[in-house]
């Protein structure tokens, strides 16, 4: 069978063997429904209580400020438009690099006579201050920004941004998909800070697609998205979909206690794909900002980054053009542009996200395979120029 | 262990041995985002692709119109409060009957202008001709009507009702998650007759939990619920949960394949149990009524239904009080109060919903553990009389 080397983590990962044995039995006998008031439901419940207290834990939260949703989108949109949905209309205020399942529901809001505000980011992909300090100073009712950005992985500081926009009393949430299982979070200690609700994602980390969370502080008032029989204290209706919510459970503690082996395992390989990128070449966007240990994002000046992709994965390397999730859109990055990169350049952008599974060989191998495309393609483009 | 009869099929169904085995690829060395454009990720495409042509194909609909989603719930608040957010603020009429799930998104609705207007049903459970017709006299611009009744399970003639309700030109939508796998669904006949959006759900019929879906005529406008980076034709952001809808399509294949001969099965069994019911003494709900073949929704005079349900499960049956979905509600069945039950009765209530695993023993075991139940808690009345 043809398997390709994996570097697209941060579209999601395969799923931890550990994780899946571990919802296996919710996939079999354990079936039931975990409101039903017998033995099957009884499991359920249990099964969903003890996956809370993990995801909990793993966040430094407290189990009853998680919601568990079906992922990382949902748990985005719940916030906007749930939190929107009780407030007087006002201005919402997002960075300029938000994924868009927070900025589609922002300008879903445009129509009920909510104003968007997106806030600036400079060229290494950080919120610029000044015009953060702008935005809050229109006193907006909402405010998002996220924690690390899943193209170039720049890492913000969200606690301080939210201390500062402390007395705009908007809710500040902050989308943590792409930094759980790769920072340390502690939800109690960004709360302090301001933070009122943090998005999460499980097939991020090693979890199972279709689970994700909000973890959100209880004085923030919201209308169910999903609305019908009372799930997750109101907040999200839908039969739990215990499997799924048992793997987060288990992804999400098996994350953390791995966590620092991780990283320093990733920075290693990150390190050496980085010194391979530079010396061929490369521009590594976000390269001066603090950045997840896994990820870069790079380009090479007239080079199209679908059609180095495309080559890539036929010489068995499976990595990113652009956001996976938006990779149906032809057009180059927004994140990139919101940075001030040219348009051609970002045209450009591959992006390598490494995972657990991946080795120093790994790494090596595909910076020969890109150096081999790479001359490939610039041959073809003397030929034709 | 300890394995109670599993007798709460309208709660949830186990997930079918072949249709894990088809999920489990999805859980393992296929793990690809289906947005991605590398091997793995068209992998995942293919995959989805064919699941979306399984259940198109066995609900009588095109692949396009089906949209997936995390389940019923999430598909019927898509189709309730997407609808009406492209339009017009008017009346939205819905059987006093639906789940909670079309419910408590057509309240919501009331806080943006629209006027929620409940049809009322007749003591068999069926919505009530002349207020059909006077609910359609006032133009509604939704209208929602189950196909089957997850507690009484007693079906509606949706196409009827659609028809009589073409000259409103409001969007008809029905919510077929437990008609699903046993009643035959053909959704180009019903959308024939003027229906245009119909809800499904994978977990109730064999099928993993965190997939459903809606089938939508393409000429209703929809805002998405979860909106982002534009999977399900921009109407469902969200990485697909591929191994649920891998799954879902599986499951909707095989029900299919073997509808006619379940339905002869379950007819059967619950032809037993009706008459063992009747003979002890029990109203069962909807009796009149076309129900569906595996439901028998009854009650004992003066008998509490939790009671009943906490007996019975420790005697080794798995049975429901009220519908499952709304079990941490204590009050009396809104179903049983909109069919003019008195609410004494109503709060005696029982559902036993068989399934495909279900034999003729296990019923005849039940009834021979009701039997003793009853007489239990009858002499405990008895005694404290």
């Amino acid at each position: 069978m043809f398997a390709p080397v994996y570097l697209d983590h941060n579209a999601t990962t395969p799923l931890d063997p550990r994780v899946l044995e571990g919802m296996l039995p919710y996939l079999r006998e354990q079936y039931g429904n975990a409101s039903s008031r017998h033995e099957y439901g009884r499991a359920a419940r249990r099964a969903i209580d003890e996956a809370r207290q993990r995801v909990a834990y793993a966040v430094g939260a407290h189990p009853t400020e998680v919601v568990f949703t079906s992922g990382g989108s949902e748990a985005n949109n719940l916030f906007v438009k749930g939190a929107a949905a009780c407030l007087t209309p006002g201005a919402v205020a997002i960075s300029a690099i938000e994924h868009p399942c927070v900025r589609e529901p922002a300008k879903q809001l445009v129509r009920n006579g909510w104003r968007l505000r997106e806030i600036a980011v400079d060229a290494n992909c950080r919120v610029a201050s000044a015009d953060f300090q702008a935005a809050m100073a229109e006193k907006p009712a909402i405010v998002s920004v996220m924690l690390a950005n899943n193209e170039t992985g720049a890492v913000q500081d969200v606690g301080v941004l939210a201390a500062q926009a402390r007395e705009t009393r908007a809710w500040f949430h902050t989308d943590a998909v792409q930094a759980f299982g790769k920072l340390p979070l502690d939800f109690r200690a960004l709360n302090g800070a301001g933070v009122h609700a943090m998005t999460l994602s499980a097939h991020k980390l090693g979890g199972p697609k279709g689970a994700g969370a909000l973890v959100v502080d209880k004085r923030v008032e919201l209308q169910p998205l999903i609305a019908g029989g009372g799930h997750e204290r109101g907040l999200r209706s839908g039969t739990e979909n215990v499997a799924a919510i048992v793997g987060f459970g288990l992804a999400a503690e098996l994350a953390v206690a791995r966590l620092d082996a991780r990283a320093a395992q990733l920075a290693a390989l990150r390190a050496e794909l980085d010194a391979g990128l530079k010396a061929q070449g490369a521009t590594i966007f976000a390269g001066a900002a603090e950045r997840l240990p896994n990820t870069s994002y790079f380009a090479f000046a007239g080079l199209d980054g679908e059609t180095l992709v495309g080559k890539l994965d036929r010489a068995g390397f499976a990595v990113a053009a652009g956001a996976a999730c938006s990779s149906a859109n032809p057009e180059p990055s927004r994140v990139l542009l919101a940075m001030g990169i040219e348009s051609g350049l970002a045209r450009g952008a591959v992006r390598v996200s490494l995972g657990t599974e991946n080795t120093i060989s790994h790494v090596r191998d595909f910076l020969a395979a890109l150096q081999t495309t790479i001359s490939q393609l610039k041959g073809l483009t003397a030929l034709t120029s």
